[in-house]
């Protein structure tokens, strides 16, 4: 069996709780049934037992938890990341997050968060207090300083990760990933609506890899990432099933449907992430 | 038999007459051939018993009627759309229209729509003397009133709605939608070609309903739309043959083949359209 | 057997092989195969009688070879493409090219190039020195002076031709192609990764022809490309390999599976170029 890397998982503990995705359950199943999947038990019942049981029914070795700083969204800091790594050992590698308002906290957040063993750092341009897009000036020192010490970026952009849609625009990837071309970028939630446009930034943009998650799945524009998974994104799409919002069980049972090459799974669902966090195989 | 709503539907009567879709015969029936469809002999004869027959022969139990005050397509006065439904009874229902250049006027304009007993509102932004995207300030008094009023308004945002296409980017959409999430909001054209953009609103603004009318038909971009009206966006997709572009016979026997699953057509051919107008099932 | 036209091949010649599409071949390599192709050994080699071999062995009658003057990509001149095709008898057809800095010079280089026998401009806004837009106010004096003497243009929109994805947005083409009605208009690259939104403007504006080579070739995008190459584009649909991007055998082997009418073939890959170019047939 080989293992797996599901890229997008927060689990029912700490700040998380407080978020939407568990707080507004109602919003949160409905959004689920959106993609006509049912709600996972463990994202009902806010088991951890039961959310570890299902990983192991669906084969997900490890779960990345992203922290978050977010204004619309709620957060959780570096250290509660660090905590939920530490108590289930093997299961979550943890990415950190920082609070771009004040650049020089910011820096200090990446280094707080790397001394905490975290494997990256995550942004939600859209979703601060103050939404930005990727390509706002106030978020290149926190890139330059990222891609100086080789420390992985994702970005949250696509789903509802803004004010309106155009804070998702592809244009504002493009643009700096061209500018950080050392920089490991992961788009969490695909860009989507924006799906050949972002598909587009990762054929020309090599240091940018894709991660659909929850948006892959029964949704508009499906067959286009397929399409660059199965060619030219094999080796940087990440598989993601966006748990809570659906369940790491229905998500896996619905990919392992899904037209994509058997042998390009590994690299999907195991290597690319390897690779993108810079751990060792 | 279920009953069947063709959401888009102007027969040739009154000021419909002097529009391109019936004065312009050439430039029209140049555009049902890009859908690859046959121009349909109602529309060339401008008859209405031929039209009543066809919607009889398509099985369209009643065809809703959309004024229009349009600085670049023409008009038809709300006056005009109540002489229609009146004149043919059961087989149209009405949607007003006004001309937003002067706020008092428009509503009173959309009072005397509803005091005509017309059930909504239609509006084409980029189509006016002074074109507008569907999120311009000098809108938003009438989508506050027709929100507080319960009073469902029709955007077409599609096509060739506009000096150019950025007009109907979704983005304003998106923002407007936002705004005024009591609002029922039907898109006509469904914002074509910003198909996976317009149905991301649909999945994130649950008050936005899609009427890709003429705009599905063999045209790219189509099977995105399909999978959004099998999953989704079942309970809030709008059947419409754009008559005379796609005769309502051809869009029908054309529609029939399209992998929609049997248990929603019910909800896309009649109850969305029941539920968006407010009308009695 | 009929004859094909390549609207877009660049053989081992004069500026071209200063180009990275000749002098980067690890970069042009990684691209064929970001396409699921293995380079063609003319390319490799450098060899015209080895080009020459593969067109025949592919059927391609002629190539279309455009000339360049960017500053992102290098140049072509005028006389050197003229001189390619004179070199060749029967195998080239020539499209000029100019350097926009200078209107004056501008239209200079058009009476250049028509007056040694190339049958269009080539244009490619978002790669000169200083980039612009297909809608840019200092394309438009070029623009008029080519619809006026009845010159087709091509415009290099999509692909990487920009320093963002912006600079290919379809909106710049839909305003450029409606305020130059009678100027035919072929977009080379196909404006990808924006491909309902470019498929909407040639719905649109029946001057405007697609030719999206190399873009089309197992890429996101690629069915909706072939919805309307199958349907109302199919006298406007380009037959292009974007060669020694993808090889002529190459690409002609795929292109040859693809799901197109086989009673339109005839017309995409040679009635369609000779009208656009003003050839005799």
């Amino acid at each position: 069996m080989m293992p797996v890397i599901d890229f997008r998982l927060r689990p029912p503990l700490k700040g998380f709780l407080d978020m939407i995705m568990y707080a507004g359950a109602d919003r949160r199943d409905r959004l689920t049934r959106q993609h006509g999947m049912e709600p996972a038990p463990s994202a009902q019942a806010k088991s951890m037992p039961m959310l570890l049981e299902e990983m192991d029914a669906a084969g997900i070795t490890t779960g990345v938890v992203m922290g978050r700083q977010s204004g619309l969204y709620g957060s959780v800091s570096n250290q509660d990341v660090a905590d939920i790594v530490a108590a289930y050992p093997g299961r979550f590698i943890g990415v950190g997050s920082l609070d771009p308002a004040n650049r020089r906290k910011a820096i200090r957040q990446i280094d707080e968060a790397i001394s905490l063993g975290l494997k990256g750092i995550n942004l939600e341009p859209g979703a601060y207090a103050t939404p930005l897009c990727a390509d706002d000036r106030r978020l290149y020192p926190i890139y330059a300083y990222c891609e100086d010490k080789n420390i992985p970026v994702t970005i949250m952009a696509g789903g509802s990760a803004g004010p309106d849609l155009s804070y998702t625009n592809p244009v504002h990837i493009d643009r700096m990933a061209g500018d950080f071309p050392d920089l490991r970028i992961a788009i969490t939630h695909g860009a989507w609506p924006w799906v050949t446009e972002i598909l587009h930034v990762a054929y020309r943009r090599t240091n940018v890899y894709i991660s659909p998650d929850q948006y892959l799945c029964n949704l508009p524009g499906m067959n286009d990432y397929l399409i660059a998974a199965n060619g030219y994104l094999a080796d940087r799409f990440l598989y993601a099933s966006s748990y809570p919002f659906i369940g790491v069980r229905e998500y896996m049972e619905w990919f392992r449907k899904q037209p994509i090459k058997p042998e390009l799974l590994d690299g999907i669902m195991y290597r690319n992430a390897v690779r993108f966090l810079g751990l060792p195989e």
